[in-house]
């Protein structure tokens, strides 16, 4: 079975962009699966997914890169970048004392729904030590105060390289990542927040939420980003409340919609859906 | 055909609440059809609806006010009020350009899916008087400028005790209300703001959302209070928006919102099923 | 101003498909505004959606449906068909007795929503012509019975032709139509079922999903086959309901349903989003 | 700590109900926490929830039971039942081979999110053994075929009774159980089905969808009865499909609203929220 390979790509929008792209595929005997495209007319900014299957040549995907960047990415000053698409990810979990993403993610993962490793899990507590242990996967408590918040960055980081991890995610991770450990793995962390941002961004969401009054509550993933809770949203979604629940009763149908919405934005990453441009995701599904 | 009674209460919690009311109903004749009540239990509040057909008595009415206020209403210290169900509330509707909401909103009055009386429009635009016109109501332009806008509300204000007005709506009105305008019908002005309110509060909520990259947007109807787009909340609704969705798109989309959620929240106070409680509303349904 | 092009395909899938496509377009001086691709992987169909602004050439569209027709359509075996963006629809309404998505229509035609002409609305009851009075559209009310059927049927033919009618939407006409009438207008008769389907097909479906104790109760647009409540589906939406909901109540909530899920499937067919195949819908938005 | 009482009630409507039980509550000394009170006017069938705290006598579930029984239920003719609110109920889950429900419900049991006991899992393969294994709980593989059917159900009944089972949970349990095993278990038996009843009821659901081209998909949770896929539904949800869903498109969206809906269905069970009636359940919430 030959691999797919999937092309994503923003640029300033012109014309015959489609065209130069897919034919290019096609002359190196590509054949496309599938094609998205989009054109943010307002900005004037053209972005683009295609998975294409190569032909059973060893040598395809340099070849392809070499004429490609010549020939199309240089002219149309493309930002691009190929992925493989059954390149299983490498994803590190952080997390504090909430279990119910941790259990979800966990579950994809060993389950087989999701074809991904998860080599670690670290935690700024020792409370989940027990999850790790039950589906086999390393757990490394490093404990963080504002003293040791920078130490314990340089052995966080110094496990994600040793593990060589592609993707952070943070399943209800309750610290602040500091700005360079962010800039070290940009668009590669991704949160799940526990409100519909950006209503009630910061802590205590769902207190906020039962004094505001909604009727509805709702979570959001996105990227991380040195602005707190401002990252580019990936998924959100939404459940209704009424004056019967109580902030027990938010935070129980939160954790729902909190694991579900994780899920859902750790999925299309996986699946190379997302292009990030101006704070804002393009998520072609 | 005997009309129902709505006896609406909030009141400190406390034990024998349920069975004094009941109780009492009870003695006068009265047959409970329906009966809905809640505890914020943090707060220590009691909130109740119950829904009563008084027996063939004429005066039944009086003589349960008079029992209920001395015998149950002052121990128990309630805030209280008995409505009528079939009473044929007078509603005025506000309006600016948009006109989507007032099309909705007089479309249910005019198949006779409200059981209700629209006696006036008022805008401070000329635009919409066709629409009253087929709609065979009245229209009264009413302009409002920064200097005007005091004897703009003076008029309003003439026109709704003309009418014996006793619910403003504001179906898309551009214009803030002064704080006494507000304070002269508390509970009883309805607004319905194009965004899922606390998030994009203020003008332009579309640009923001757009701006921030929301993959879901909303609509919320509150009743007004000085405080702007701060009140409290009756009804709210999202719908699934995605990169594709232009600032367009989003109004678009925005707009059949706005109606149903608007349409929600009067229909709810056409019931009167509405308590207002620290900001807050019950709404049992 | 040049008036878009939208060109949409459906064919066996092949390779180099959407680069022979895009090719032309470039070829004859066009450009790409928006491109929307999909495969039906188990069925084998490649189907697309382009937008395209043409050269200013007077003859571009003849120009172009021959050199697409023959260097492109012939040996790549497809249904095509090109439409002019801005072209205004005519579109007939039919009803019976019930108003709201008749009123929803109006409003979003008259109010300058949705860029397309009413000329007529056919009812075989004359209740709503007071409706149609108040928005300045032309009635006629043809009246059926099992006996008449045939004949009316000719002289809603005979309306249609007369007014040269695009697209023909049933908003709660309760009459079934005849296969002959059907296979007229084929892909474009849009109905709206007051129900999920394929749950609840044919009459009374709130009864049915009271009696059954539904959550969740929804309406369905799709287009009118033959085949009673079975043709593609367009469009569908839900809304929950309780033990609270009387059939009574699931009929007020299902009214907005049905007319947001109507004017979703309409907007999707005004605006050439709609694929058919093999009784399915692909709708590009 | 006194524990909290819960009494369920359904009966013919009559006047006086409600003052008839909070009176006899305040009688012997309860204090009423939350009131739920439902009638069905078409059927004349009147439903009430009561939770309340009462005084610290040892006997006065007894006496209560005793009074209630002789002033109450039997003139009023009442169905009830009197649970403890904080008693943990003991939960059998039934599974096959698939796994995500399995992983949900044994979560949200070992975080402590749900307060019940999970003393063993029956299937009918031997795949999820590891996953009991990790989360500490019996597994028992009882094979079923035709042939042993009979007996396979004779061995689970007796690890109900061994167990002391309040309730079963098939969670994607893929065989049916017989009338006599389901009348053992009346109302205590909980099923996920991967559609929106009664739409795809039966086997292969999701190809039954995609086949008619739905634009939703749901998950309907419901207790079991002889009759299959056809007992009275608890829950159900939706998530929106497109055209560019294939089949395992909507069994990987299908698989979170399986174990959403069926984790919302068991807690309400769990917390004692839910009366059946004619094949109907009211869930007080």
């Amino acid at each position: 079975m030959r691999q797919n390979l999937i092309l994503l790509i923003h640029c300033p929008d012109r014309e015959g962009l489609v065209a130069a792209v897919t034919s290019l595929i096609r002359k190196v005997g590509g054949n496309i699966v599938d094609l998205d495209q989009h054109v943010d007319a307002e900005r004037g900014v053209f972005f683009m997914r295609v998975e294409w299957t190569p032909p059973g040549d060893p040598d395809v995907t340099a070849r392809f890169e070499k004429a490609f960047s010549d020939a199309v990415a240089a002219p149309y000053e493309m930002h691009w970048r190929l992925e493989q698409a059954d390149r299983r990810l490498r994803m590190a979990l952080f997390v504090s004392k909430y279990s119910h993403c941790l259990y979800d993610v966990l579950s994809r993962w060993q389950s087989g729904e999701w074809a991904v490793e998860i080599p670690v899990i670290i935690s700024n507590h020792p409370d989940l030590e027990h999850v790790a242990r039950a589906f086999g996967v390393r757990f490394e408590h490093i404990p963080v105060t504002r003293e040791t918040k920078a130490a314990a960055e340089r052995r966080q980081l110094a496990l994600l390289r040793e593990e060589r991890i592609d993707l952070v995610v943070l399943a209800r991770y309750m610290q602040i990542l500091s700005a360079d450990f962010i800039a070290s793995m940009p668009e590669r962390i991704i949160n799940i927040h526990h409100s519909f941002l950006p209503a009630f961004a910061g802590g205590q969401p769902y207190h906020a939420a039962f004094t505001r009054g909604v009727k509805i509550i709702g979570a959001t993933s996105h990227y991380v980003t040195a602005d707190l809770d401002a990252g580019p949203i990936i998924a959100q979604d939404v459940v209704a409340v009424s004056h019967k629940d109580s902030v027990d009763d938010m935070v129980r149908k939160g954790r729902d919609l909190e694991k579900i919405v994780l899920a859902r934005a750790v999925y299309a990453h996986l699946q190379h859906q997302i292009l990030v441009y101006d704070n804002r995701t393009v998520v072609f599904e």
